[in-house]
């Protein structure tokens, strides 16, 4: 790993706040000794990736991204893991998804995990996902907070909603772990894994550590 | 994160040269700012774990050893997995396994991946593991380096032999990742990952990641 | 087959009652011309499974056991099949593990099953069995009686609430078959069949007719 | 059971030479104190059971035969298993296919089973088989004697392909466990189980096991 | 494509009434040029299909019938698919079974379906059915009118109670598409459609518009 | 429908005598009553689709036209289904992929079935793409031709290569179906299922065949 190595994640709307509350979130996984932990916005992205034309707008500015920006590994963070593929095929180095890095990350933690999604229309994409992916079999569940993304982000209403939702995955559905379903709940992780007693997952969180697993290894 | 918060990498067979590589291997993971990464030799366990017999005779000496030992997570070194849910029982920290660990990383780097195996007899213990935990359908295939421990010890034939089966994998399986079926080829990964032009997981590292990961995450 | 053959059916606990029991229910399938059915009590189990700890704490007894005390074929009497394994690896003559039996046994009857469970708990390890062994795919409900042990063996009352979770698993879910989740129910299996009209299986029955059915191939 | 109990085992062809094998190789399995093995000859059936036609041919017949003739279990002796779903409506009594319940009890012995079919065609009617019964995943491997039926019925030459293909199952394949694909193979299974060190199980052997566990469990 | 090449639609139930509707509903689906679709009602056919000796009744004679009547490609008009495996093996020309056909159309169409049953107990016809086929990991959910046949046949009471199925399908159970779980219901399809916003599909016509392919494909 | 539907057939590369071949291979489907099947070149598409990237370069464009070009339902002529979930949200009209359908449709025909491919990297996103649609289980083999495009459009040796790739498929994997894995082999299939004996599916006529059946289902 050279001096200056670093991890690049990519936001992939173009809301800087939401790409600064990441970089607040992800600072304890810099190190003194590198790698450092870059975030960046998309500048191409739309404001809000919500519909199924929002994530595929962001493939191609990714994938470009990628192939400009020299970085260790890169971590697309988005729960929709737009254009993984092909930033793929655009560097040598590992690309994380932090959807697929969440899920398999509370895989490792637990047998069955539920999802905390924002919006009910994502849950059909996260099934078709999931058994793209073979986890399919050990979702216990997959609920929405019904919020808007704006409503999400005012604060205390969410954190109540989604304990409520995370007690019913685990009590009711038979979760054992929980994986936050978009990049925006990182503060909320610690409490509410706290309260619910079973581990909570943060995807964009899970996905760093693998690409510093990646860096580290060599 | 208190200050001296560590990983407590735990060996479970009781050849304390394979805990010694272990540490080596493992160096680059620790941070000045911890938490530390301590890796720790089963006094109990049987000099090498191949039958299933050596495999449950650590099982109860993990699960104390992690009732009496404190730290952040723990991560239990041996590509059997073995106590992974006992050990759950016996602390709230997150219990890594490097098998499971091993392949979901796999699973975050590529679609299909392929095991190296030391040994013949360990594959259907691998199959019936994978199957249990939904990776089957993506494994292209499982190919053992057909040697003892011992050998696999001494060094070039080891990895002349690592590289015919990695290609073998690839090739002819259609592997598009590669995890080392044991924990004493650490020393081996980066160069097989540079031959093969795919990645190469090395279990220990890959739960090392996810255990610093879970401790970072705050 | 000599004529001292027989099958050992080992309860891993320690409660002689509950062998007792076991040999009461199963004097049916001894023959005039054996095998025999021997019961015996595993003298280091605990007093009654229920942790994963006290799963484990039977698995090397078991195995010793086994490898000690000659029979035809074997029967680990325990719902959570504990040392199945490590005791295939300690004779050449069968062994079978009642959730195994049972659960196959109710496949051979019917297209979906359901599982009448003890505590809620133990619902989890069930289903990560039934994912191992592939029969994930056909379990149409798991519900537990949420009684403690020492309930269930009182009478009348668990009869009562066992007819009401199979009258569930039966028309709510689907259940076409009924396995008894615990060693312990044998008793009631044929009211129960009779009153549900659909096959119920005790799993060590189950167990036992698979036994004999590899002691009598000859 | 009543004193006169009995298992009605029932050969779908019309080959009385093959019903009176049956007889001889489930004797062991009748009992002095009940209830007794009959078996019995659809007269209706083909010669022998090839193709799609074949089945279907039998399956009314066989329909009409468990309503019309009284036992405790029957036992569909064809490893087709034709008419399995609909003399299951003709009856309340338990009824076995012989391919379900010989799958099902090499599941209970090992991991993975390999078949051993006569001819190429009837693969494929397996392969669709165990797919609807779930057990497609732990199949390794369903290879075919290639030989006519009437030239398996003639002895040596049939042992010495079936040890080949029984090899090729367990070394190439993976099997742990292998199920003869028919029923005209009993008298082979002991020398077979012998050569090979892995269980081999005859199915209709299996199924008879299956039904008297019914029977007997009262 | 001869001139006089035909599409033969076989209702395998004697009811004329249901033959005469099929004709009209698939109408549309003639061409000028050819081919003609021809519907027949199976003389042999109970007057309704509901058991399963119902369904085994109709499978000879099914195949007599495609050996005997010429044409380009025949359909299976029950949603049970009776005798498709002996039909295929009576011709050389495509057989398509309309459960199949609407249920793989559906997939075409959207992620995940559900069906609209006539009866509750053919319900676990069809999820043995799904899993054979390996579409069970898509089913949305699978509910039933609960009417009777001839109470499906009297009008608006059907269609009102085919909506609310279709909500609760598309609401409560997630299901993107919806495939009508009986040939008799094709009149309702368009309406459906537009009421639920989503694709409905009668199997009648998916099978025809298959059939039309292959025989258009030369 | 009315007079002037029409069924949008796209061709999402940019080379016309692709498109004017598939106009021709599917003029028998057009009917004299209509609806047109009208075959369009995406002006913004590279000359080949071949790599990740070219797939995601005709995404936004294909959508785009979707939206601007009205129809009674759409193909996306490309094996690797680029755009579908996007096309979708575009148009309440249905979007047919060739991929799904040529393989749903062969599902439809035989048990397994086998994909001929042009290229060897092309697998890994079929078994990617099979997985998500669960169809991965009925894959008996994926084999390609290892030409290139250029190749392929050359003629006999193209024809023989297919020939080849295709009996291996019937008779080493068990393919009772063949699935043509490419937009540019439609004028072989004939030849190739009449020499093969078993369907051959031509996945846009597959579509067309799809989309002509929801037109015409009013």
């Amino acid at each position: 790993m050279s001096a200056d190595a670093r991890i690049l994640v990519i936001n992939p709307n173009s809301n800087a706040g939401v790409t600064a509350a990441m970089a607040e979130a992800l600072a304890p996984f810099a190190r003194p000794d590198g790698p450092r932990i870059d975030c960046t916005t998309l500048e191409e992205g739309p404001f809000g990736i919500e519909s199924q034309a929002d994530i595929e707008s962001v493939v191609l500015p990714l994938a470009r991204l990628v192939a400009r920006e020299k970085a260790a590994a890169y971590v697309i963070a988005c729960f929709s893991d737009p254009g993984l593929q092909v930033c793929r095929e655009a560097t040598r180095a590992p690309v994380l998804g932090v959807r697929e890095a969440g899920v398999l990350t509370a895989l490792a933690r637990a047998d069955r995990f539920g999802i905390i999604a924002i919006q009910n229309r994502s849950i059909r994409r996260h099934l078709r996902a999931l058994r793209e992916i073979g986890a399919i079999g050990r979702l216990a569940g997959d609920r929405s907070l019904d919020m808007s993304v704006a409503e999400t982000a005012s604060g205390e209403a969410t954190f109540g909603r989604m304990l409520e939702i995370g007690r019913t995955l685990r009590d009711t559905d038979g979760a054992e772990a929980i994986v936050l379903g978009c990049t925006g709940m990182t503060r909320h992780r610690a409490a509410l894994e706290a309260e619910l007693g079973i581990p909570v997952v943060d995807p964009t969180q899970a996905a760093v550590a693998m690409a510093l697993g990646a860096v580290l290894a060599g």
